[in-house]
C-alpha cells in the first residue's frame, strides 16, 4: 500500500528483491530464483476462463452461435441487461500506468504487470470479484482518462492502482465523473476502508475514543490522503498528515501538489509544522503508508501509551512486530502475509463494487 | 463470419433471434428464453481465474508480496521477459467497437460483448490461448487505435472482430505498425487461413486444381477483401469478389470505398462487370461470407460441375445442407456448430499467435 512521492523519479532498487541478512525480513525476496522459474512455468498468475466446459456440440451450440444471439438483442434493446447477461456483472479492471509501484516507482507498465496480476487473484479469492489487469502504455493524465471511456463498456466497474500521485487522484476524480460505472483507487477507497474497520478493531482492545486519539498518517499519496479524508467524514477529530518533508501545512511550500495543499486545509486548521518525529511524538496512532520516514523503535516509544502502529508500506513494512512491542506499541499491524495481523485492501474493494453493484 | 456492409445503418432485426418456420432452420433461436437465464445465473460466459489457488499463507507470500518483487524487478530490466512472467504471454484482447456485429449490424459495444465472450472460449478451447474481450466505448477510427496503444503493454497480441468496414481494415492496418505486440483481424486473417485450409480438402475432394478454378467471394468486408489476398498470394488464379451491388471492378463508383476498390484492381484485372448471378454462374467455388445475396438452389445450380459451396454468414447461413446438395453442390461447408462440416476461424487464429509468440 506504499505510495513514493514521486515515482517519475524512477527508482528502482534491484537490491529490493535480494535482501541482505541486515534488512528487517531477511527471509523476503530471497525466493526470487523460484518465483521466477514458478511464474515461467506458469506464464503469469492469471488466466481467462469459460464458466462452462465446452464438452459437446450442444454447448457450443448455446454458447457460440445461435445462442449467443439472444442476450446480444436483449442487450441492444436494454442496455443494463449486459450487467446480467455479460462478465460486466462481476468484472472490474485493475488500472495502472506503472508509475508507481510500491517502493519501486516507476517501473513501468510492463514490469507492473505481476503485481496487478496478483492482486487479481485477490479480488477473486478473498472477495469474489473478477478483476483484469489493464497496464497502460502511458502515463499522461489526459491519456489515461481517453484509455478508460475507451474501454469502460467492457467492464462493471475500475479499480486504479500504482499510479504516482496526484495524477492517480485527477485520474480517478475525473474517470469517475466520464464513465458510467463505479470508479475506485485501490488505496484511495480501499486502504481507506481496510484502515478504519482496523482502527475501530484496535481502539476497542487499547480502550480509545475516536474522537480523542491523534492520529499521525506517513505518505501524502492516494492512500493516505484517501485515509485522511474517510477518518475526518467519519468523526475522528485529530489526524495530522506527513510526507518525507514532515508535516502537510497550508503555508508550506516545498513538495507540496494540489491534493496535499487540499487535505492540509483539511487536516491541519492550526498550521501545526513540524518533523515526522514532531507529529508522531504523543500521538496515539501511526498509520504508515510509505518508507520514507523509518519507523525506528524511538519512534514508537513517543507515542502515548497503549499506542496503536499499522505499518502498511510493501513489501517492507520497515519494522518487526517484536520491535514495535518492545517499543510500547500495543497494537501493531502490517500490509504484509508471512506477518500476523494483515491489513489488506482486497476484500473492501470487492465488497465496494459488490456493494455498489447490487444497487444496479 | 459475416460482414454486412454497412453496420452504421444499425439494422436490428429482433426477429433473428425467434425465427419462423419459414427460416432455413427454424430451430435456431428457438430457445431464446433459456440462453437467456442460462446467461443470468452465470453472470457472463467467462471468468478470470488465478492459475494457482490460494490455499494457503506460503503461496499468498508467493503470488502476492514478496514473491512478486521478483518479477517485476526482472521485467524492468528486460522487458521482452514480461512473456515469461507474465499473462501476456498466452494472452490476447479480443477488441470490437461493436458496430458490425455478425448479420446484427451496429448495436454497439454493450451488446457486442456475449458474442466476444464466446469467441473468448472459442480461442481458449480450440487453440490453448487465453482471450480477453475489450468493447469500446468509441467508432472514431483514431480512437480505437489510440485506445489501442494505451492498453497494449497488457497483452501478447490484438485480435480485432465485428468493426465493419473499412473502418477495421484500416484499424488493423494502422494499429499493428504502431504497437510491439501481433495484430490480426479476425476475418481478414482468421477467416482467410480457415477458407484457405477448407478450401485445399474440399479441392481434393473434388479434383480440381488451385491454377484453375473460378472462385466467388461473397462479401467486400475484411473477411472476402483478406481472403481474397490470401488466395491471391497462394497462387489461386480466378477470384472475384461481390458485395451487393454485385461484382467489385475498379469502375465501379457506387457503393465503394477505399478497401473494396484495393481489391478489385487486384481481383479483376479485365474489369469484368456484373450481378452476383452473373459471377457465380459457371464458377467452381463459392465463399459467401455476407447474407446480402442470397444462395438460392438456383444460384448453386447455375455453378460448374462438382461446385464447393462455402455458405459462411451467422447465425443463419441462408441454405441447408439438403438444399445444396439437390443443387448440386459437391462439397458444402457453414460457419454454424450445428450443420457437419464446421469452418471456424477460431483455430487458425489461435495457432497464429501460438506461432507468432514462438518467434519472440
Amino acid at each position: 500500500m506504499q505510495k513514493p512521492e514521486n515515482g517519475k523519479q524512477g527508482r528502482i532498487d534491484s537490491s529490493k528483491s535480494n535482501q541482505s541478512s541486515a534488512a528487517p525480513f531477511p527471509a523476503l525476496g530471497l525466493r526470487s530464483q523460484e518465483d521466477l522459474e514458478y511464474r515461467k512455468q506458469l506464464r503469469g498468475m492469471i488466466t481467462v476462463a469459460s464458466k462452462v466446459p465446452l464438452k459437446d456440440r450442444s454447448v457450443l451450440s448455446l454458447v457460440y452461435t445461435p445462442g449467443v444471439a439472444a442476450p446480444c438483442l436483449e442487450i441492444a434493446k436494454a442496455p443494463l441487461t449486459s450487467f446480467d447477461y455479460t462478465l460486466r456483472g462481476n468484472t472490474i479492471a485493475l488500472v495502472s500506468d506503472g508509475s508507481s509501484a510500491y517502493s519501486f516507482g516507476n517501473i513501468g507498465p510492463l514490469a507492473t504487470l505481476p503485481m496487478l496480476e496478483d492482486a487479481c487473484i485477490l479480488f477473486k479469492t478473498f472477495g469474489g470479484v473478477d478483476a483484469f489487469p489493464i497496464s497502460l502504455g502511458t502515463q499522461d493524465v489526459e491519456e489515461i482518462i481517453a484509455a478508460g471511456i475507451a474501454i469502460w463498456p467492457t467492464f462493471g466497474g475500475f479499480c486504479l492502482s500504482s499510479i504516482d500521485s496526484p495524477r492517480a487522484l485527477t485520474v480517478t476524480d475525473h474517470l469517475a465523473r466520464a464513465v458510467n460505472i463505479p470508479v475506485l483507487h485501490a488505496h484511495q477507497q480501499g486502504t481507506a476502508v481496510a484502515v478504519l474497520g482496523a482502527l475501530y478493531n484496535a481502539l476497542k482492545l487499547v480502550d480509545k475514543t475516536k474522537e480523542h486519539v491523534r492520529i499521525v498518517i506517513n505518505g501524502a499519496g492516494p492512500g493516505g490522503i484517501g485515509t485522511a479524508q474517510l477518518l475526518l467524514q467519519d468523526g475522528f477529530q485529530h489526524v495530522l498528515i506527513c510526507d518525507r518533508l514532515g508535516i502537510l501545512h497550508r503555508y508550506r511550500t516545498h513538495n507540496m501538489n494540489w491534493a496535499k495543499l487540499d487535505i492540509a486545509r483539511q487536516t491541519n486548521p492550526n498550521d501545526i509544522s513540524g518533523t515526522f518525529s514532531d507529529a508522531v511524538r504523543g500521538a496515539d496512532v501511526l498509520i504508515a503508508l510509505s518508507s520514507w520516514n523509518t519507523i525506528t523503535p524511538e519512534v514508537i516509544s513517543s507515542m502515548a501509551e497503549r499506542s496503536i502502529v499499522f505499518a502498511l508500506a510493501l513489501p517492507d513494512p520497515g519494522v518487526t512486530p517484536e520491535d514495535a512491542q518492545s517499543a510500547g506499541a500495543a497494537v501493531f499491524a502490517t500490509g504484509h502475509p508471512d506477518i500476523p495481523n494483515m491489513i489488506t485492501n482486497a476484500l473492501p474493494l470487492s465488497t465496494l463494487f459488490l456493494r455498489l453493484w447490487s444497487t444496479v
